[in-house]
């Protein structure tokens, strides 16, 4: 069934988004008495009927609220170092169906701060690209994304028990994955396509993280998160 | 270093394919004398000095065989639902620095055969896409791609000790990917985007293979062979 973002959601009735509204009115062509599911990106999942269908400004009637899909025990905050062009969608998008809390873009020693229009613009596009994957991916959670950072300013803002950095095989040092501990909390950090620099492996080391290789093999910097969020969820019991 | 494709190399040199001998002259610009690594595709791999660059027959003179990156010790097919357009690229592309030893391109319910000239098409372009991917992530083996076969031809043909179908959570019957045992040799399964039909999954279950579900959350039919090749390889562990 067709899943609408609507973070204002509370019954009875919840007015769309311009966005959301028109996507369903004319991509989607849905009529008054249509049944939808309504989550709010915030954990929260209703039935809903559509009121009022407009290009601009659907309502729909919440009918019910719906058991969401579970989220996973442990709170993982994806750092991915930014990538260019739409590899970050895909990243996004990736991260999103493998149950991510939040996604902080990392500026690195080879990948640099973008001017401030830009970041927004990055931001903006991002955060559709995870309200998307909720819908597809049936969560009804939308991660956040949060303010490009350089590592150590992520690391310090994370707020989480645990660190992961994944490394290139060839670094030394690194170990298994599945040796990694379950915590209530963990900062993942994926590099950029050039790998870390060593002060970044150093800084991270010297903070606690855990280094983990994935196989002897290159990944690809997009894929790498995928790979390394499954891996996590195997270690730790999916979801 | 740049990494040459050379199925025939043998010492003490080899002639460049035309693809190959292009791509080296006029796409990256090499010169004779620069040096390359040379891999054929099944597991073999030299260190190589350009003797003569030229866009259709380039000589790399091979100086040294070299220890090539080691392949994993579960040797897998990956049965992958044929999907659209350059959805199947990127399934090639990721299986191949995943690991896999050959990719079984599946007809189902949901997706039919396409005509001959198109399925010779495709596997050439797959063939490409794999040889590409290994020189990216610096195996020296290339997965072969099998022809298109419907699933229980499949199973029938792998020679595979397991065989491992991943289904929708909501399937029923589906067990933890952290139990499959390790295995010299699995057929891993992955759906197409409206998942397999009962009937496949009736013979698969008959046929002994083992279900299994990557988290409550619905995958991108894109993105779930590297879900279920790397939840798979943490089991059994990477590579």
């Amino acid at each position: 069934m067709t899943r609408v973002f609507a973070p204002a959601a509370a019954p009875p009735s919840v007015v769309l988004t311009r966005e959301e509204s028109h996507h369903l009115a004319r991509v989607l062509r849905a009529s008054v008495g249509d049944a939808v599911i309504v989550f709010n990106g915030k954990g929260r999942e209703w039935g809903g009927r559509i009121a009022t269908a407009s290009a601009s400004a659907t309502v729909v009637d919440l009918v019910g609220t719906r058991e969401p899909l579970r989220e996973p025990g442990v709170r993982v905050v994806l750092g991915v170092a930014l990538l260019k062009g739409d590899q970050m969608d895909a990243v996004v998008r990736d991260a999103t169906a493998l149950g991510v809390s939040a996604i902080q873009p990392l500026t690195t020693a080879h990948v640099a701060l973008p001017d401030e229009a830009r970041r927004a613009r990055s931001i903006e596009r991002w955060e559709r690209v995870a309200i998307a994957a909720a819908k597809q991916c049936g969560r009804a959670v939308v991660p956040a994304i949060h303010p490009m950072a350089p590592i150590a300013a992520a690391m310090s803002a994370s707020a989480c028990e645990a660190t992961v950095m994944c490394v290139e095989p060839s670094t030394g040092g690194e170990g298994s994955v599945a040796a990694v501990p379950r915590v209530g909390s963990a900062l993942v950090l994926v590099g950029p396509e050039g790998g870390w620099s060593s002060d970044e492996v150093a800084h991270a080391t010297a903070a606690g993280a855990r280094m983990i290789a994935l196989g002897p093999r290159t990944l690809r910097a997009e894929l790498a998160p995928a790979v390394a969020l499954s891996a996590l969820w195997t270690v730790w019991g999916w979801p």
